[in-house]
C-alpha cells in the first residue's frame, strides 16, 4: 500500500487530508486527485455564514485551491473531473473531464474513495424548478448566493429543521427574507431530545422564523419553471426560494457498482484503518462508515471532524504508517443566532432503541458567575446509565459560552466516566467564565443526588 | 458524626457548602456557624470586578446572607464572631463577639474548620500605612473600593503578578489609575511556563500597565501614615495605592494551637473524607490540604472550586453519608482584559522538580474557523510524558473563547489520556466555535508527530 500511484476520488476534507498526509510522508509518491466540483478543500459548514453575508467571499471558505495543491504540495489535483466507474479487477478508473467532455482511463495502485455525501431530495416532480436548492458542495452554496443576488427573493421556505436547515433559516432572516420552516418532527433539531429541541424552536420564533412543526413537504408550486410555493400536508406556503435541508446520504453509487460492501445508511464499510472490502480500495469521510463508541455499533455521520480524522488515518496507512479511526461519540454543535446548541452521546430515543435504561437531569444555570456582566442562561441535560451512573449523553442549549462545554462531556464519555466523576472533575472557574460549579457539573450533581 | 451539635468555623464557600449539605440531609440537626468577617458565602473571586466597576454593588457578590441562612435554612450563622481557641479535650470553643467584645464557650459534637486563607504580607514596617491593601475577604475588597472612592488615588503599584495581582491591575486601569506592577519572577503568572507567561506580560503592557519584572518589594515610603511609594530592589515607584498580591497562606493558627497535624504550606492535613488528625474535627476549603492527582502528592491550593467540593464532601460525611474528595489536577483560569489565560496539570518547572521527563508542543491557531467573524488567536501548550505520551499539563493563552478549552485537558488529565487519545476525541466543531481540529487537538497532533 505504500508505493505506486495513489488516486483519490474527492477533493474535500477527507480526500485532501489523506493526500496531504501521504505527501508529507512520501515526498516522491505519485498522488492524483479527481474532484467533480470546481473546488478543493472547502468548508461546507461555512456556507450558511457566506449566504448570511458574514463572510464577504466564497473564496474565504476554500482552505487550499487545486493550484495550491499542485504548485505547493505536488499533488495532481483535478477539479471538474468526475470518476464514472471503478474497475477493481484491472485497477482502473474511467474519468470524465467535465469541461471538455473527454474521458480517460486512469490506473491506480491504491485508491481512496472520498466522495462525500449528497443532499437528500424527496422525489417530487417540481424538484428541478428554479429557486429550489440544497447545500452540499461549495458550488451549491454559491448558486444560492447568486440566485439571491439576482432574483431578490422575499419569502423563503426551509424544509427540514436539522443543523443546515436552522443555520440557513437564520442566514435568510439576516438577509431580510420572510422565512418559514417546515419540520416533520414535533421539534426542530431532531438530534436533541424534544424538550431541548423545544428551546431551539423558541429561539427560531424569536428571530422571526415561522415554524410549522409536525408538517411534511408534499409538493412544490411552480410557474414558468420557477418555484412559487411549497405544499405541505396541511397548507401551501408562498416561496420565492426553497432550501431543502433534509439531511444527506453517503455518495456511494460508484463504490456500490464496483462491488464494495456497504454498511450504515449505504456508507462504505471500512475496517478501522479505513480499508474497504475490496483490495487496494480505501474510503474516508462522509461516504464511509464510522463507529459509535457509546452504542458500540457501526454509525454514519457526515461531519468535517470525522472526515478530517478518517482522511488523516487513511493517509497514515497509505504511506506505510499504522493508524486506526477511533470512532465517534456523536458530538455536534451549532449556533442559531444568539443561541448555542450542542449534543454528544445518545439521546433518549436512541437509548430506548438500544434497550438501555437511563436517568436524566436537566438544569438551568448561568454561563458565567451570576453577577458578572454577560452571564446568560445555559440548559444542560445529562443522561446516565441506570445503576452504574455512567454518562451516556449530554445536550446543551444556551447563550454565549454555552456550547463548547459539550467537549467536556464528549471527553468524559470517551473515558467512560460516571456522573460522580464529572462532579469530581477539576474544571476551571473564574467569574468571567463560569459559576463555581460549571454548568455541566451542576447537572451531574443533580443526577448524583 | 451524624448527631449532636455541629459547629462550623468560617462562613464562606467551604463552611457554608458543608452546613447547607448537612441541613438538607438532617433538617433537625443543630448547626452553628461563626464567621469573623461581616459576610457569609461571598465570591472572593468577584472582588476585582467589583473594584473595576463592572459590578455595581458588593452585595451582588454575596450569594447568601447570614439572615438568609438563619431564616430560610435554619442555620445559626453568626458573623463578626471570632473563634479564639479550640479545646479538643473538652470539645469547646472560646468565641468572641467582635461587636460587643463579649466571649462565650461553645460546645461542639462535631467541628468543621473552614477558616480559609489569608493574604501574605511581607514583614515590612510600613505595612500598616493607609493605602496598602490585600484582597482576601469581601471586607478587604470593600475597603479598597471605599479608599478609592474617598481618596481618588491616581497611581497604584500592584505587588505580585499572580491571578489576583493581574486582575487587580486590570481593575485599576479600568478605573483610570496609572498602574505599575512588580514581579520578582521573569514573567507574570508564575503558574504558567515563562514562554506562556510572556504572552500575559505583553497583554498587560498593551493595556497600559508598566511592568517591573525580576524585581522585589523591599519597603514602602509613607507620609503621615499614608503610603506614597513602593521601594523595590531597583527603584522607588510613587504610589497612592498599593495592592499586595503575593498569594495566600492557609489560615490555620487556631488549628495548629489545637494540635491538629498540618501539611503542605501549613494547611490542615485531612484524610479524603476531610477528617483532621483530631477526633471530631474536620477541615475543608482554603485552610485544608488537597491532593494533586498528577504529581500524586499532597497539595495546597486556595480556590473556590476546591472549597465548594471539599465543603460538600465534609457535609455529606458529617450527615451520615460517605464521600471522598477526589483531588485536583491544578486547573485555574483568569481573564486579563481581552486575554484569557488558563492552565491545568503541571508546568515544566513542576515536572522537572518531580524528576519527570516530558515533551512539549505549542501551537498558535484560531478560536473559531479562520474565516468566521471574531476568530482570534489561541496559543496552546501541551506537556506529555516522554515515552508514554500521557498528558501531564496544558496551558492556554488567547482571545475570547480560548480559556474554557482547558476543561477538556483537565478532563483528559483526570482520565489519564495520552496525546493520541486527545487527537482522537470527538470534539465539537462548527465555524462559530472552532476550527475543524480544535486548538487543543492541533497541539496534541504536533506531539503525536
Amino acid at each position: 500500500m505504500t508505493t505506486g500511484r495513489l488516486i483519490v476520488i474527492g477533493g474535500d476534507a477527507a480526500g485532501m487530508s489523506a493526500a496531504s498526509k501521504v505527501r508529507r510522508e512520501q515526498p516522491q509518491r505519485e498522488i492524483v486527485v479527481f474532484e467533480r466540483s470546481p473546488h478543493t478543500s472547502y468548508s461546507a459548514c461555512g456556507m450558511p455564514y457566506f449566504i448570511a453575508g458574514l463572510i464577504d467571499s466564497a473564496d474565504k471558505l476554500v482552505a487550499r485551491s487545486p493550484e495550491k495543491f499542485r504548485d505547493k504540495f505536488n499533488i495532481d489535483a483535478w477539479v471538474q473531473h468526475e470518476v464514472l466507474t471503478i474497475d477493481p479487477s484491472t485497477q482502473r478508473l474511467l474519468v470524465r473531464n467535465l469541461i471538455n467532455g473527454s474521458e480517460t482511463l486512469e490506473a491506480y495502485d491504491q485508491l481512496l474513495i472520498a466522495t462525500g455525501a449528497q443532499a437528500i431530495f424527496p422525489p417530487l416532480p417540481g424538484n428541478e424548478a428554479d429557486g429550489i436548492f440544497s447545500l452540499s458542495t461549495l458550488a451549491s452554496g454559491i448558486k444560492v448566493y447568486e440566485f439571491m443576488d439576482k432574483e431578490l427573493p422575499r419569502s423563503a421556505v426551509v424544509v427540514g429543521g436539522g443543523y443546515i436547515g436552522l443555520e440557513m433559516a437564520e442566514a435568510l432572516v439576516r438577509q431580510g427574507l420572510q422565512v418559514s420552516l417546515i419540520e416533520k418532527g414535533e421539534q426542530v433539531m431532531g438530534t436533541l431530545d424534544p424538550d431541548m429541541g423545544m428551546l431551539v424552536s423558541e429561539a427560531l420564533r424569536e428571530i422571526g422564523v415561522t415554524l410549522y412543526l409536525n408538517e411534511s413537504l408534499t409538493d412544490y408550486e411552480t410557474s414558468n419553471n420557477k418555484v412559487t410555493g411549497v405544499v405541505t400536508d396541511q397548507r401551501t406556503l408562498p416561496a420565492d426560494l426553497v432550501i431543502v435541508g433534509l439531511g444527506t446520504r453517503p455518495n456511494t453509487g460508484l463504490a456500490k457498482e464496483a462491488g464494495l460492501l456497504l454498511g450504515e445508511k449505504g456508507s462504505i464499510r471500512v475496517n478501522p484503518r479505513q480499508q474497504s472490502s475490496v483490495p487496494n480500495i480505501w474510503a474516508a469521510g462522509d461516504c464511509a462508515e464510522s463507529f459509535h463508541l457509546i452504542s458500540r455499533k457501526p454509525f454514519h455521520v457526515a461531519l468535517g471532524t470525522v472526515a478530517n480524522k478518517q482522511g488523516n488515518v487513511a493517509g497514515i496507512n497509505l504511506s506505510g504508517g499504522y493508524a486506526t479511526f477511533p470512532g465517534v461519540v456523536g458530538t455536534a454543535v451549532s449556533k442559531i443566532c444568539k443561541y448555542e446548541v450542542a449534543r454528544t452521546g445518545l439521546t433518549e430515543r436512541e437509548l430506548t432503541a438500544l434497550g438501555l435504561q437511563y436517568t436524566t437531569a436537566t438544569t438551568k444555570t448561568k454561563t458565567r458567575a451570576g453577577y458578572y456582566p454577560g452571564a446568560g442562561w445555559i440548559m444542560v441535560k445529562l443522561l446516565a446509565e441506570q445503576g452504574t451512573g455512567r454518562l451516556l449523553g449530554g445536550q446543551i442549549v444556551g447563550l454565549e459560552g454555552a456550547a463548547k462545554r459539550i467537549d467536556v462531556l464528549a471527553t468524559a464519555l470517551t473515558a467512560g466516566m460516571t456522573v460522580q466523576q464529572i462532579v469530581d472533575l477539576d474544571l476551571s472557574y473564574a467569574p468571567p467564565f463560569s459559576p463555581v460549579w460549571d454548568p455541566v457539573q451542576t447537572a451531574a450533581r443533580q443526577l448524583v443526588g
